[in-house]
């Protein structure tokens, strides 16, 4: 079933490497700063708001992040917070920017003997900057073939992925941890998808029901999908 | 000299589209909100400082520039800036990314001549989400076969490029308005470059010298590269 598999695209974040555990914990020192207004999860749930809306201005990654975080500053502050606040944002912002990277288990591994048998690409959301840089911090550039940011993954986000790559549906493949981005609209498109699971997926990556497909394949580690492809 | 060309790549802003004139407009509102701290020359040489060396953090595009205006008021303040000036420079902002397009002359008319003969792909740095919202309003995005957002414009972001699309660089013609950014990389690397000047540009992208190599063509305006390629 997978002899015709011609491209294997990789998520990233907290599919090779730990991410979401970061901006968690940036959120949590953002609403301690903002406790003197609201409570935290005030704050928290005010910050996912307006993170979600500005994603159709800014789209993902550590800069819309921080820039949410100052609007929400402004906005939940009345307008009376403290400039050192909004300076301590931009820290945290950079800080995120430098953070070592931590690879998840067995990634190494199943990159190294994927490779050479497959075309290997990393399809990813957020700043390509930030995600090149990730890439060559983690020792894994070498096994990719290229890079592909996404402004978002939707079908159509996907669709014209495959094209540009110029293989068929079928002739892809897509391995990630949110069910939402890197699984249902490759599964819609006629592609193939395995999941991994991340144990902590952001609140708006969140899906609430099983996947049944025959192009799909839940997974429990990223090694086990060798066993489909070797 | 042409014939073996396979991929043409084209610079966006200001070579496709009106751009830079955006970002000039923005900065000199902002220089007019500071003035009440520093002389407007002044405002907008420390705003380049904090950008230049923003860019190993944020890399290029819209949500970087509105970054670096929210530090250069912070900084340039003593600290002491009116939050209501943050939130008319993220105000800016979303201003810029909602901005019609404008289209440059012949732009439309060289894309549909060479598409079908060439690949056309569109190679820009900045924010993917800001280019391909830009690519969908102008109307032109039926003539590239994809975008290849850059982290950089540096000889070794083009070597990937060149190698993701698998050709030889002698096969490959860039055309763009920065000398700096679009044409020499190219011309070192063995590729084939154009170059049509806009009447502005950010003064990060200026170069001193004149160019001369058999690989490179002057142009006065973006039609003019069809009588070398049709």
């Amino acid at each position: 079933m997978y002899d015709n598999i011609k491209v294997i695209a990789f998520d990233a974040d907290d599919t090779l490497w730990v991410n979401e555990p970061y901006f968690q914990e940036i959120e949590s020192k953002f609403c301690q700063l903002m406790e003197d207004f609201h409570p935290q999860h005030t704050v928290s749930r005010e910050l996912l708001k307006i993170e979600i809306n500005n994603l159709t201005h800014y789209g993902y990654g550590i800069k819309s992040f921080i820039l949410s975080m100052i609007e929400a500053a402004i906005e939940m502050s009345g307008g009376t917070i403290r400039v050192e606040v909004i300076e301590k944002i931009i820290g945290f912002g950079k800080e995120m920017l430098h953070k070592p990277i931590e690879l998840l288990d067995g990634v190494e591994y199943v990159l190294k003997e994927l490779n050479g048998t497959f075309r290997l690409v990393m399809a990813t959301k957020g700043d390509l900057l930030d995600q090149e840089r990730k890439l060559v911090k983690s020792g894994l550039e070498k096994y990719f073939h290229h890079i592909e940011i996404l402004s978002d993954k939707k079908e159509s986000n996907y669709e014209k992925l495959i094209g540009h790559l110029d293989i068929a549906p079928g002739e892809f493949l897509m391995i990630g941890n949110s069910l939402k981005s890197d699984i249902l609209p490759i599964l819609n498109l006629g592609g193939h998808a395995f999941h991994v699971p991340y144990h902590t997926t952001w609140d708006h990556e969140r899906i609430d029901h099983e996947i049944e497909h025959p192009n799909f394949k839940q997974l429990v580690k990223i090694s086990d999908m060798l066993q489909y492809l070797i």
